[in-house]
């Protein structure tokens, strides 16, 4: 049996989406049937108008409704730290954690020779004339624990070694609240290798 | 640190769907971000052309594009076997299966006294029109094998007892290919009581 077609190609849309597969698609289909016509135009204003106003930030190319973001805006944060992250969506745990006053740069993926992402395709040369054009005390390099992260935190420390003092990368190792049953041996050898002292 | 109006907009509207936490409602607006101008609008002109163009079947109250719908429509399905069944979605899996070749009638609820939903609020008044206008030789009660399909089933059997001399539900069992382990206490005894000879 066949979907009425405007069913089925909301279906379609909504099987596009990372983690949608075709039942969900299907019953988040059958919810938008069952929903109010005004619910289900607020949804679609909010897809279109997250296009219309969402631009990158032309500091540090993370999502923003303004531009510079308000981040880069604000007089508070340390401009002469700044924290390289993956996706402008790795901005927001770290800002939630509240741990960071400095500015972040949004490198808009990471090195993957084998998809043909190489440093050139990445966000590095407004990195480059960041650090040119300001004394960055710190580069910390936020980049996820994968290998693809790992490859590119590698390829920013030789790139700008010369050019600044401390550049870091974020500790790895067992999570907070977690149980040693459950850690894996990648993230346990890094553990081990990144254990500290007891400062207490 | 909030997200930008638009986009924490999105992220609240996407939350809204059934089965859509959070997290989840995060990922995809962050996808969204990330297509394309033209296939967000697809999404968003789907969303809105579903709502314009699926309506209700005046015979069934299936979701159709066409009115009757297309199995009330099709002179090759038995009209005087009618499948009733809570929400027009619960159509798609009995149609897949090919195993049913009458028509169908949507209730739209099941009955459930705590959320104010009783017979009056179903619908039963086009069922029992349905009923009196044809000859039915059969009403098979397709409700869920829930406490509220349960209760539905029950109620329509003793309503329609008297015109239609077979009222039959769905087999309740094991599901096939199922293994008897993860087999559920209540599945097991309705599997028991609705036992049968070897035809072999």
């Amino acid at each position: 049996m066949q979907f009425p077609v405007a069913l089925e190609r909301l279906v379609y849309e909504f099987s596009r989406l990372p983690g949608i597969g075709r039942k969900t698609a299907q019953r988040l289909a059958f919810s938008i049937l069952r929903n109010s016509h005004e619910e289900t135009k607020n949804l679609a204003d909010a897809l279109i108008s997250v296009k219309e106003q969402i631009k990158y930030c032309s500091i540090c190319s993370s999502f923003t409704d303004m531009d510079p973001c308000y981040i880069c805006q604000n007089p508070m944060r340390e401009i002469d730290q700044i924290c390289v992250v993956e996706h402008p969506n790795n901005i927001f745990p770290i800002e939630k954690s509240g741990v960071f006053k400095g500015v972040y740069h949004v490198l808009m993926g990471a090195i993957s020779p084998l998809d043909g992402i190489g440093p050139e395709q990445l966000n590095i040369k407004k990195l480059r004339k960041r650090i040119e054009d300001n004394e960055i005390r710190e580069l910390i390099i936020a980049t996820n624990p994968t290998v693809k992260g790992e490859a590119t935190a590698l390829f920013l420390q030789q790139e700008f070694a010369e050019q600044i003092i401390s550049i870091t990368r974020l500790a790895c190792g067992i999570p907070a609240g977690g149980d040693l049953e459950y850690v894996d041996d990648i993230t346990m050898t890094e553990a081990f290798f990144g254990r500290n002292k007891f400062s207490g």
